[in-house]
């Protein structure tokens, strides 16, 4: 964490990148846009191998890996993993490999969530993600770090992502459904409920009025931006020019790459995000592997 | 479509290549199983990389390619592609690159659906499917070739997929999503509904309701379980081994192969069919690539 001037100058004016296993991590992007307006950003949606969730440890490390790459060949200041599947299971590996800054959704996450929490003897923290974050229990490893003496409570609701990419974000089904999976966490009262997807803030208002308003929701992503935040002030990195003018959401100020149909990425962004990206490129996953094993 | 009597000589006791995405192809495998109890089966779902439904021509092309490969290699005498998306997409690209018999499941599944229509005339048939299938008008197409006064409404029902994988079979928020998706095909009043994606069977109860008892279901892996033994028959391939004894579904006459994830496949498996396979065996997408492509 040393700050090295002549490397800073140089890379002050570069973008932080972000990935995602496809559309999800536009949430991520979203928060990180409007906590930082004068950063570029640098998106890959690895949508032509989505969804990590259901996959095993060594491929989600994998494709982590040369996405993370990627995004270090294009020339980035930071990197930003807004995948919860990927921040579960790929973290240490991708550091071992790049030699940026890397920040994750889960630590974020996880340590807001103990923050907000009142009762600070004995916290109660609920997390809904993936059936793969689940499982590797990332997130109740990184909230007992921040406090030995949480309780938590997790569970997959692998419905809501195709809900939030059907944009149901209010009919009635969806209500019926999030209740049904948030049943165990309503009767286990937490204090906060971390939104251990990046497809679930979309359905922010309908889990809300499921576990009730005392309970404090935690978007991993915020938390996350807000951790950026710190460090690129800590690094002395941030962007030194002030953008003038108005900034906007999916501006060509950032650039968006997927690595598989694209149409339907700008599709989805529009649903999430109201806005489609200024520049989006598909790239193939063939390209990928090229760029990173320098295959011609 | 000359018979060979040396060629089949060598060829009659070799299994039959099934491929998919990922688990829904398993609906495939067991009307084959049953139409066919003297044949062997090897199975590979490409879980590393499912969904296809979601992804682009020239993605699903190359995957179904080197799936196809891969079966090829391991020895077998004709290749079924259960996965509709591949079988809409990548049909004529298989058949370009593999010199076998390649059997897909939205040829039958027309057929048989203009098969049972009641107004020969004026058939009306109803599809659903995931957004590549429907995006792909394949089903339409061959529905038209089958009978040129045809009229058909096809409709993608995401959700379905993820209830079918949670087993939500009689769940009440799967029939009012049903209802929602399926509302402009009850008003189109067909004769015929094709069940055009693997996934769907396991939700024929509920898709049943709620279009009505004069709707004729079309499931398009029976449908191609039918013009497979037609076609064995035709080719003098069939196993002439009686197995003696009972064949039980995923028993160890049948291989099953998948490219990640083994342990949530068998347990979908079991969800679906209600038998784990004796043989499971995950390979890596990287053991396709080196394999396909000869690299050591």
């Amino acid at each position: 964490m040393n700050k090295v001037t002549a490397t800073n100058e140089a890379m002050i004016n570069l973008p932080i990148g972000i990935f995602d296993s496809g559309v999800g991590g536009l949430t991520v992007y979203r928060a990180l846009h409007n906590r930082l307006p004068n950063e570029h950003f640098v998106y890959l949606g690895d949508t032509a191998r989505v969804p990590y969730g259901t996959k095993s440890l060594a491929t989600v490390e994998r494709y982590a890996i040369e996405n993370s790459q990627f995004l270090s060949s294009r020339g980035i200041k930071m990197l930003v993993v807004a995948c919860n599947t990927a921040s579960a299971l790929a973290l240490p590996k991708i550091r071992e490999k790049i030699g940026l800054d890397v920040v994750g959704v889960i630590g974020p996450g996880a340590r807001k969530a103990v923050e907000v929490t009142k009762d600070k003897a004995n916290p109660r923290i609920a997390v809904i993600a993936t059936e793969a974050t689940v499982q590797s229990d990332a997130y109740a490893a990184s909230i007992r770090q921040a406090s030995k003496t949480a309780e938590v409570l997790q569970t997959a609701c692998p419905l809501f992502v195709s809900l939030a990419e059907e944009n149901w974000t209010r009919e009635p089904e969806t209500l019926s459904i999030a209740k049904k999976y948030l049943q165990n966490i309503i009767e286990f009262k937490p204090d906060a409920l971390v939104l251990g997807c990046t497809h679930y803030p979309i359905l922010r208002e309908v889990i809300q009025q499921t576990v009730g308003e005392n309970v404090t929701l935690i978007d991993s992503g915020e938390a996350c931006a807000d951790e950026v935040a710190e460090l690129l002030d800590f690094k002395e990195l941030e962007n030194p020019q002030k953008i003038t003018g108005e900034r906007r959401l999916c501006d060509d100020l950032d650039h968006f790459y997927v690595t598989d149909a694209a149409e339907r990425f700008a599709r989805v962004a529009s649903r999430f995000l109201g806005a489609t990206p200024a520049k989006l490129e598909a790239i193939e996953v063939f390209g990928i592997d090229q760029l990173v094993n320098g295959k011609s």
